[in-house]
């Protein structure tokens, strides 16, 4: 991924009532797999280095626990800023905080590219949020799209179609969406009350203040809002279906065994999202760090070592300290490679026990351990299965 | 719900390949807790009773699959038609059949409405139905509209934005939509066949070849179309939601008994979807086959008799024969209501036995059997499990 070379931050409004949703609580807040849906919104924008502030704007009754949400999945660069009573007049506010750097918590500098994103579109990637910006610092502002997946028609007064839209010619204004800062502010301060009363499209507000034709740039299926409770249901099922398909695989820094490892990720990645790293886990490594945001929940940890517990109480730790446990069981593979020249299919009874005591002790932290043992040598394989 | 004074038909489009879905299966053949997204849009349109005939238009090389979904669901009054290579030829050839009386099978009557829905909108209701019908015989034609989800944009030549829609002036068409017969197949017959090949909306049809303003008519949110893979996981959602939203309540006809089933039925249905029906489960009852066919999966049986059993054998034979089971397990929760003066905290050991034994074996046809022992003349109640 190249590197932006101009200062991004991003606005996303959450200032919603999820009236649509046909529930009480704000579709935003909506807890999937336990986590709300405004927390993989902001987790997408962290996850993108180049961000470097996130505003999220919230109606002023939800300030705390939007606070909250920040606190307890550990999102950092977020500043929770209130919102107005429009779509628009949110946006606005949040635009203001970079603008007249009037944020109480710390100072925010004024981007030169900002990201306009809704909380409800969970699963915006870096690709498209490099594309939208790209676009915008060469036309001052760009805005993803998606082909219609229905007719568009105008009724006339009396509840008649009047004239369908040619489906070819149209296309879904989606989000994210980017502008120059000083396009999209300057549209907003010259924005009348109608338009910040009744309009919803910030592309609309470029052109008619600023006479900036956005660049569109054709986004995935995934941007999609979540508008209905059915939206709930698939946002929830593509996350699960994500979880399953991820592994990291974890080995130390020697050959024989980083080798088997490099092996393995060429072996499952046509099949499974894989991440191979070579790391000593007693060191806290950044890289590691990185996967545990991104939440895998898949772990198979390779090493020769006889006595290898110590390591993997050290990848216990941070995996705790990740929280990732708290949401979901998380799975740790142990593979010991034995290949000394003595096989023997028996493993110490006193270290089986060990592994079997440190499986059941983590299992109460939401991680499960299995043990696989390969044994080189003679090309055998005998496995066993911890707790 | 009015009867419709009207002979009505449907045709149901289903010869898309769901390239946007992104897998090998066409989306109208995915399965759907086991059947097929199809099964779903047939069975919506079956369980309306003034619905004659239902057409569904497969590419030629689904033929086979289609009616063999047909047969498996037990599906009537439904005819398989060949499709031509765009939507609306596929169309076209199911109006044929009626026109032209060509069907191989039986002799189609041609309606005076008809209805035309999509094989991949599987929650349409009856009242919706009923709806376009009504309107389509006042105006010629009707269909039903959602507002729209994003913002519609027009892009220029050069890939930017050219112009924004006003998105309170417009809405997404959907399905159902209904025609008077002769309208909509003379709009086919006059149909261009760059129309034919290009263009995907009926009501367009109905407007430019016959002059008629389709009545619009706003329809529920359910009304959307499967479109990408996330959809069938709301869609599957949707269904294990409305699954375990549903009840039966059986009683016979003895006063007392039916009484207790009354009121269950008004205490349940503010919170899940109720039906009461007091019935002699040894008749072949036609009521309880129609509930059945609408996939109810959790049934309460309530009587009074010491030795029920044999009743209930019969309910099972129903249940088996209607393949519920084969998809999902029913839940058959007995309740037995003991009225008798002598109270008795003990149930007959041979008739507990009898009704565990009875438990196991109909578990094995995926009927779960739980038993619930009432005794009214104190005001006492026992519970008991059975297996």
């Amino acid at each position: 991924m190249e590197p932006v070379s101009a200062a991004v931050s991003a606005v996303l409004p959450a200032g919603g009532s999820g009236e649509r949703l046909g529930g009480a609580t704000p579709k935003q807040f909506c807890g999937l797999q336990g986590r709300p849906l405004v927390s993989y919104a902001v987790r997408a924008m962290e996850r993108v280095s180049w961000i470097s502030d996130i505003i999220v704007v919230v109606s002023p009754e939800n300030i705390e626990t939007m606070k909250s949400i920040v606190e307890k999945y550990g999102h950092k660069r977020v500043t929770v800023v209130k919102g107005g009573i429009t779509r628009h007049r949110s946006i606005f506010n949040g635009l203001k905080v970079f603008a007249e750097n009037q944020s109480s918590n710390r100072l925010l500098q004024k981007p030169e590219v900002v990201i306009i994103h809704d909380a409800v579109r969970p699963f915006v990637e870096e690709d498209i949020l490099l594309k939208v910006v790209t676009a915008a610092k060469e036309h001052g502002a760009a805005g993803a799209i998606r082909p219609l997946v229905s007719t568009v028609i105008a009724s006339g007064e009396d509840g008649c179609l009047d004239h369908s839209l040619e489906r070819a010619r149209y296309r879904a204004s989606e989000m994210p969406q980017a502008f120059l800062f000083d396009v999209i502010y300057e549209a907003y301060q010259q924005c009348t009350d109608h338009d910040l009363d009744y309009g919803t499209e910030c592309l609309h507000l470029a052109l008619k203040y600023c006479k900036t034709n956005a660049k569109l740039v054709e986004g995935t299926a995934d941007l999609w809002k979540v508008t209905y409770k059915r939206d709930l249901y698939a946002a929830e099922s593509i996350i699960k279906d994500n979880l399953s398909q991820q592994i990291c695989i974890i080995t130390d820094l020697k050959e024989a065994v980083a080798q088997v490892g490099f092996l393995l990720h060429e072996s499952l990645k046509s099949q499974v999202k894989v991440e191979a790293i070579s790391i000593s886990l007693r060191k806290n490594d950044s890289h590691l760090q990185n996967i545990f945001s991104g939440e895998c929940y898949n772990f198979l940890c390779i090493n020769d070592k006889e006595y290898a517990t110590e390591e993997i109480q050290q990848l216990v730790d941070m995996l705790e300290k990740s929280n990732i446990p708290l949401l979901y069981p998380v799975i740790l593979i142990l593979v010991h490679l034995s290949i000394s020249e003595n096989i023997s299919f028996s493993i110490g009874l006193e270290e089986l026990t060990k592994i079997k005591k440190f499986a059941r002790e983590v299992k109460k932290k939401n991680i499960l351990v299995y043990g696989l043992l390969i044994q080189c040598k003679e090309k055998k394989r005998k496995n066993y299965h911890v707790e």
